[in-house]
């Protein structure tokens, strides 16, 4: 056939790792009037979805919701625990690490990055010489990310706990799970983590725009011991769900409250087990579909190492510029759009061009997965992209749960 | 692994012979407060709506849109042209020429039904039988389904309009669109149909609700002749989009006309031509796939010839009860709802549980039907039930065009 | 100013006698994925819904939904219960007395009128002579309208039942509740009607294309006296509603359904007799305004008798071209849409510009009618039509609930 | 009537002075699903966006928008003009302008404020002091409210930036139109204003959510003096629209841009200045009512200069406690929701509850205002609060331009 007929109408499937898809019923409960953010109704639904919030990160403490984005979250969790001139250390293996980092930076405080590189696993060594090496405690905060999508590591927090309880460092735990939270496994109280932060396009099935800081006591102590924090970032009166106004630091999100309410609904109607025991599983067929393909050709996942492997994002390669064939492929033919890569290669460098992400966090059922897979399939067919056979069967097979 | 994880979680997917999936635009249409039927925007846009949908239909007739669904338009297209005592020929392979059938007996009429059996082709030699034997013309009009979602047999118009001119009879050629039109290649002019009817909730992507029969001069011709004709049926009020009130013969279904306004918008930018490739396609692509399955196992097409199959619904079988149990594990486990069968078996019959269907209709990308396939490839090993492999890379390659 | 400034940006407000302001959460609800039409959630959910239709309609008999407008209704009402050279008597007083007149008669059925003139009470001196002059019995049926819309008339029920057990006539009573149901009081049961019928786009408050015919077994066991009815309207499969494809004879109109379901919760949530009370108080209030104006002008209402005035549409004039000149006003200026008049005078006379109406049915409160009322007074100072004062005053008095 | 019906039921009306009334097509631009925030549509669509802003703002120069509300946006615009230890002058006459100078303190600024009570016009003699007093040219800034919501006073914001012309300070002059954009003149550029903020829930008609900055050249080059800003607040990488990632610092808040895209096509569909007029108009309506209250009892608007009092907002007062009862009697029975009152006194102290609002911005027709304004009036009737007569056909008198 010499003229393409396009198979791309028909229900889009953006499979970047977020926004995620949000379900239609998050989406019909924002279409929504305004509320009285005074009294009514509305004021009286936050408590209970504060609570449930707090469910999601398994978290006893606190939760504060602010309106903004996840590099707002950066700012928000930073503000409330340090001042100008403390220092933090990062713990990175990705672009995400690193523009927490950035964020620290600008924010004036001193940073020291421990840089395993992308997709590798913490170098827990050079955490520890850099937490012994600090005798004085000047640094306040280890930041960590769960997942970080630019190469879909999912990082080990419980062993971050015990080097700092190893070594007696009082400095904070913090960690990012935007890309990780209502996903993969996390366990903010019983894993020792002081601040979890998180946004509302990916695990949470929302559309973007609100942000969620989790912190604990130890968290809160530190706050009382700074003179001055960016007011709107300030997290005491977020911290108290049934005074509105100030909970919210003025005009509450009306719309995308209702919206929090539905999504945070189907999430304890599944379970937040079952959540994680869903993704899992849908990760691992990705996975065995990949290594299908890789065996006669060039792709391959970044993370060798299942184990470290994110549920909730998967990044992998072609050799260039077939990753960004393979991705346009599936966006123009198939109505299917996937992630762009983040590798360490800058946006036009050559070796750009042989990365690319399948996002498969929040609102993914085994039947989108397979048209994620099949659809790749027809786009390494249609694009002679040397690939081995057997891909979507590998993975049908871990969802049908034989293997 | 005994304890099972639900994949449903997501999007689901209604892969049922109708209703189809509705496109986000069209319920977003139709999310719309109700307007004034007197005078306005929405008494302005009938005219032009009425224009689109006979781009679909291919013709430049008439086009009556009725409150109903397809039930409704069976009696209403028979009401415009027949009264009790006429006689009609129906030209049936399928549960719905039957029950197209047993509206013209209700109505009183005399039926002469050319059952060729479920899945089968016309039989023709008995229709021109049975017209050849018309020596006084008594039959008013041939009944014919052009797709009937039960065996999924797609007929050959063209042929019976053929076969009327050749044996000189003057019937009414009146065809069944309802599951055809906006997915299959249908010229109601051009392939000399007299009457063609169709319903919004397959190929045109709404709702159930709506539905269309479009009729030319000779249908019209044969109305003026009639007495007495149901008032709600009754399509010359019905053909004058001008006059807003007595074209929908009362109130008008506001928001339903929103949202046909939408879905003609989405037919028309793709091009109905373009519409009709990408589902030729797509069906290529699911009996590849079940034909690689039925390598190693059960699996059959009900029809045999690829020439006369539907583009929009495929009909197929395993050993009973293995249809079944396949369709409940993809809904259980996958989101996933494929149609029941509709064999000549009644429900309940053992044999009844080996029949079942996909429906293609409408709002269908690649990616979906690659997430439909995947999910039966899936199904198939998770419920033991025999197969062949490589039936998804199969469909992958039709999608890819390189076959 | 010689320069107007438009008003009418901001949310419109159709006051017109149906369809009616559609409740976000109706429309909400309606915003909705396709359903499987064999099993699940939907087919689930309707005999529960049909349950909570008939506590509307105040029965305990049968309730059929049909996909349809109003005027569909009148047809599948008359036949289920009669065929081609019955009679009926209808008692006429409006445009829809008439129009259910006009259907009985394309029907095929004997029709005397007793038209007591728009806006008069029924002529039951008449309606007597002509029920004892049948001593036949050949008048199937006695065909009323509860409310007529085009000269707001609200109708007494209860005495036409009483006239018929007066003279033993065993015609059914059947009642046109299209403007009434869900906003005046009705008691199908009590009062003794035989078969009852209402839309979805007035008093229950959803767009239009759904219609309910309810029947008790006396209307039933005529049904069973007939040989031939039209399939689609037969209402015999369709008071099973546990039998979901055929109660819908065929496909299911799924989103209304949703929308119903809404629909219905909130008139239970109010209680259907707070709901007739609301109606009660609104149309009061309407009336005091309207007869404050009429000192000083010659705005009047139709229908002099304040107890057989309609609390769901109030019909009015003003001196020709006046009620057109204000329509018009209030739609530019306001944002506000009256109804035209529907007067026995046809469109076009001089006269059919004096007149005009209100709806106020279904899903008004008290401050959409003093809305209404305001944009009237401003569009009568806006226009020059003299006009008395106070009165809005008096129907706030009203909704005050003082007088 | 000892029982009371409620009237409440009907379309609700929030009538508080924001989050005002959402037009239905912004909600239905929002109900979609997620989009591709790396390529696309909704990347190509945001420079168009940002003009569209700008022309709403009356400004050639630069517009930033962040995700936050408006106690965002009070930091978000010092955050780039002002670092710790700067000093500002606030220039008010209400809560939010002392709210904004608790914002200024919290960021570490000197804060001076020339206060001149609620709903009191700025006290210029005191500001010209406060401006010659500093000749070091320490005042960075000038803060103003131009619409104060708290006493409803309209600021006139060109006598303040003659007044820094005139004693030559070179301090920015930075304006809240939180509550006045997209309702009362503002024209950034002509009026020499070098920093204008706003958010979307007011006049911009769209959910609480999405926060505006604008900004002149004088105000960027201040930035560039700046060595440390907050990263989120920063808004050099926000004056680029065509970077996307960047523009939005993070992720694009998908859902509320196609929301803003709608609202934007509406206000410049109906024109600037015609937005303008008709806010100007409704809210003399208002004024006139309350004239007309206030002659027969306590009523009394609290900006006494009708050339200063805001058409977007209307704070008024009765004799404690009518304020909130009448408030209360209108939620509970009219279903309409006004504001509360936020004058000087403590919530809980008895004074408190003679004070409410109204809101009146962004989608409000003439229609609704007359709504609420009979609203009232019947909540006056019902709680036997003293009032003069004629209050709603004084309203109408002026929408009906005839004053």
């Amino acid at each position: 056939m010499t003229d393409f007929t396009s198979l791309a109408a028909g229900r889009p499937y953006l499979a970047i790792p977020g926004p995620s898809v949000v379900p239609d019923a998050v989406l019909r409960a924002m279409h929504h009037p305004s509320s009285n953010i005074y009294e009514g109704e509305l004021v009286d639904m936050v408590p209970g979805l504060v609570d449930d919030l707090k469910r999601v990160a398994r978290t006893a403490h606190h939760a504060a919701i602010y309106i903004c984005n996840g590099h707002g979250l950066w700012e928000a969790s930073l503000s409330n625990v340090t001042q100008a001139g403390d220092r933090v250390l990062v713990a990175s293996n990705g672009r995400f690490g690193a523009g927490w980092a950035d964020t620290a930076r600008a924010l004036g405080l001193g940073v020291s990055v421990v840089d395993s590189g992308m997709a590798q696993p913490w170098d827990l060594a050079r955490l520890r010489a850099e937490l012994l090496a600090d005798t004085a405690h000047e640094i306040k905060a280890v930041l960590a990310v769960h997942v970080d999508t630019s190469g879909s590591i999912r990082n080990d927090v419980p062993v971050l706990r015990a080097l700092l309880d190893e070594v007696g460092h009082p400095a904070l735990l913090m960690v990012d799970c935007i890309a990780s939270m209502g996903c993969e496994t996390f366990e903010m109280d019983a894993w020792g983590v002081d601040v979890s932060i998180t946004a509302s396009q990916k695990g949470l099935m929302m559309p973007p725009g609100l942000g969620f800081v989790f912190f604990n006591d130890k968290a809160a102590a530190r706050r009382s011991e700074l003179e001055r924090v960016s007011p709107y970032w300030d997290w005491r009166a977020r911290s108290k769900p049934d005074v509105f106004y100030q909970y919210f630091c003025g005009t509450a999100p009306v719309q995308q409250l209702y919206g929090l309410r539905a999504a945070l609904d189907m999430i304890h109607a599944e379970g937040i087990e079952n959540v994680w025991n869903r993704h899992a599983l849908l990760a691992r067929a990705i996975w065995a579909a990949v290594e299908a393909w890789g065996q006669g050709g060039a792709m391959t996942l970044e993370v060798k190492d299942p184990a470290q492997r994110s549920h909730a994002v998967t990044a992998l390669s072609l050799e260039a510029p077939d990753g960004t064939r393979l991705r346009k492929w599936c966006e123009e033919h198939l109505g299917l759009t996937l992630g762009i890569g983040l590798r360490a290669t800058p946006w036009g460098h050559p070796e750009w061009d042989a990365h690319f992400r399948f996002g498969h966090m929040g609102h993914v059922s085994g039947q989108m997965i397979l048209g994620l897979l099949g659809g790749v399939q027809a786009a390494l067919t249609a694009c002679d992209i040397a690939h081995g056979s057997g891909a979507v069967e590998a993975a049908a097979q871990v969802l049908a749960q034989k293997v």
